[in-house]
């Protein structure tokens, strides 16, 4: 069985050039098929308050009204997904940016308005992603690079979670690969409550505790589900750490988090 | 020979959901594989000016200085690019949208700052388009939609003219297929001095002595040299007419300007 790699990148690290061009000179370094996730919080916060839009969030999540959907659209799926592309392509990596729409690759839910109207804020299940194309792409030996925005089939496009978008991508390119799937971005993994020390191996019983415990911040929760779901649903390898550390989890030889099948 | 269309679409059009829909509805009927260019400046301006950022043109083009090109790539290449993508797969057309950096399908050449600095602005040549990404994306049954966002191949993103866009591509695949290229606008064709009566036939003939009488709006004189040049350069059939008259052009039926090889 054939192994795919795919790695979500966060929104510090792109939106930071050097530790950008530390990650992408590790990218070069992979012969495996990969293909890439990104959001861009960070930069859509900033071209929100330039155009002096309101940033709504509850729960650590964003509340996409139009006007924020329209900003969001034009922030990862143009300038970040186009930009990071460029820069891709300038080391020889043969990307391709895509988003939602295109070949109808992620197509999604809108979430339901109770009990929280989030707004154009769409749900990515596994079956929404558009394998075919995506094996396409593979198959001819580009890396697809998503944003992810996601459309609902009938014209709208919708604001998705990143880590939820890598997630079921990395779930539905199970069923025919061996997927490996890596949250990178700017800490060393899932932390302790002490907000130093890696959680080397997270397994349910960890996971568990510390949730009693109140261990985890808020914005690294929904990052630990959907990793959780991505292993619990056939994907072979699961781990979250620092960017800058990528080929160490890939080798198995840093510091970072595994997520454990159970 | 197979036959390939290429549908130039002006920031006019797709800034208007009625004139949308009606051109969608019409790209709906077509058989033979197609693709489509577009821009934004429309709706770029109204992002400048939201943004606060100076509109700035000399000679009826865009000066893109560093901040007005990340406005033109989120809008082209984002936004437009995106929502255009989603209205087309909801009728059924299987597109993908694609810019310069994706597969480096245009890559331009940055444009000498003398005469005139006209900033982060590229030229594409038919050298330039990756015409082996775009036959792939269209033996699988895609239809792919162009931004006018190039790339320099070097990680740098750049602003390119649409109509020129539409043309360099039309010209890379008259190599290898028998091409048409349409632009549809607002306007019914190349108009007369009179600014109502169509030129159906444009001649170069016609054309030298439209540029003694000063006959042609600043506007479309670009257009008109970037549609000579396509039909000068193998391409088979180069027409500019109205967005809702597509089929009366495919159809050599109703009005428009046909532009003619000598």
């Amino acid at each position: 069985m054939k192994t795919v790699r795919i790695f979500k990148i966060g929104g510090k690290i792109t939106e930071d050039p050097a530790a950008m061009e530390q990650w992408i000179s590790q990218l070069k370094l992979i012969d495996s098929p990969f293909l890439i996730v990104h959001g861009g919080g960070v930069k859509a916060d900033e071209m929100l308050s330039k155009l002096g839009i309101e940033r709504k969030m509850i729960q650590g999540r964003r509340i996409t009204d139009k006007e924020t959907l329209e900003v969001v659209v034009m922030v990862y799926a143009g300038w970040i997904n186009k930009k990071l592309t460029a820069q891709l392509q300038r080391v020889g990596i043969r990307a391709i940016g895509l988003s939602g729409p295109d070949g109808r690759i992620l197509t999604s839910v809108k979430r339901p308005v109770e009990p929280i109207n989030f707004g154009e804020v769409g749900d990515l299940s596994r079956e929404g992603v558009e394998t075919t194309l995506l094996t396409q792409l593979l198959d001819l030996g580009y890396v697809p690079v998503l944003s992810a925005i996601t459309c609902d089939g009938e014209g709208a496009l919708l604001n998705t979670n990143a880590d939820a978008v890598a997630s079921a991508v990395a779930q539905a390119l199970a069923i025919q690969y061996r997927v490996e799937l890596y949250f990178c971005f700017e800490k060393m993994g899932v932390l302790r409550e002490d907000q130093c020390t890696v959680i080397e191996q997270l397994s349910d019983e960890e996971m568990e505790q510390g949730l009693i415990r109140g261990a985890f911040s808020e914005g690294i929760l929904p990052k630990i589900e959907w990793a959780r779901k991505a292993r619990q649903l056939g994907v072979q390898r699961v781990c979250i750490g620092a960017a800058d550390q990528l080929n160490a989890m890939i080798t198995q030889t840093g510091l970072f988090t595994e997520v454990l099948a159970n």
